[in-house]
């Protein structure tokens, strides 16, 4: 059985309070558009990011604000940064490395919260039966084409809030020549 | 039976006359260090790039002096360049496109060489032996760790004059989560 695949790029996830540091007292993200899953878009805001070793601009927001801040990069964003993020599921932050962020009215420096995103698959909970996979299950996905892959180790995630997409980061979605809302096949072994 | 893996960063061969056209009249190549490929070596020289949406500073020449010149590229830095490099074995540049590239004497408009360089192993003929394969045959490799995957499509390149090695680009690598050096294992279905 097969799911649409979405490449995402690097983005941050602000907490309130870093998002007022950065964009002012008082301020709140601006909606630019909606993002496949439900309730979640990206926002007109962008900040800068530097490392010990560079730095990268105009790095997206991505809304709602979150409780913690999170800056989600590949790997050759870290080397670029000289930052060493390790490969973690979203919202597990403990022991990641920090980072400075840039943004117009202010400057955050990150003690932690800066990661690799652990490819994964967001299920409604209607897909999950279909495709016989629970919450928390590791799955392999399989890509077709010249560059075709297996991804092994591939986290299923299970809510009513999801809309079926698996996510890879933009060196996995390149490294298996796919572009957003291709068709990938689901391994259930 | 498992071989090492190395990740291609993206660099440039280049043909005589574009040597001295970028590095002056009968400039000949530096050598800086030796690659694993018997005969190959990275040079002192760098050149830089300049497509229609961006350019890419500092890409390493590789020498030998080739026949043609070819610039290996990823997916992303193409997307940076603004130049759509096919994905392609090395040599085969029939249809690819070009780019400017800047030496410290000069520039040459390439009509065609930039290409997404195809993952492949080079075998030495006794290497193809042990693993059973034959010049030109496709595998799979499958890596292992947190970012598991199975690279199907392994275009094998087997003669007395290549080492041991399977050659990645940079996403494909840290998609897989390897490193240079790393032992990965060839699947012959």
């Amino acid at each position: 059985m097969k799911l649409p695949i979405a490449l995402s790029n690097r983005h941050i996830h602000l907490g309130q309070k870093d998002i007022e540091v950065l964009f002012g007292d008082g301020a709140k993200l601006t909606h630019f558009k909606d993002l496949s899953q439900p309730g979640q878009c990206a926002c007109e805001e962008k900040v800068d990011v530097v490392g010990p070793k560079g730095e990268i601009k105009g790095v997206r927001v991505l809304g709602p604000a979150r409780g913690e801040t999170q800056l989600e990069i590949s790997l050759s964003d870290g080397f670029k940064l000289g930052v060493k993020a390790p490969i973690k599921d979203s919202g597990d932050l403990e022991g990641t490395p920090g980072v400075k962020i840039v943004g117009p009215k202010g400057e955050v420096e990150l003690e932690r919260g800066v990661i690799v995103a652990s490819r994964h698959i967001h299920m409604h909970t209607d897909d999950a039966e279909k495709f016989n996979v629970e919450d928390n299950q590791k799955v392999k996905i399989r890509t077709s084409g010249q560059r075709a892959v297996v991804f092994e180790n591939v986290l299923v995630r299970v809510s009513p809030k999801f809309a079926l997409e698996m996510h890879v980061d933009v060196e996995e979605g390149n490294a298996a020549g796919v572009r957003n809302g291709d068709l990938v096949e689901l391994i259930n072994e």
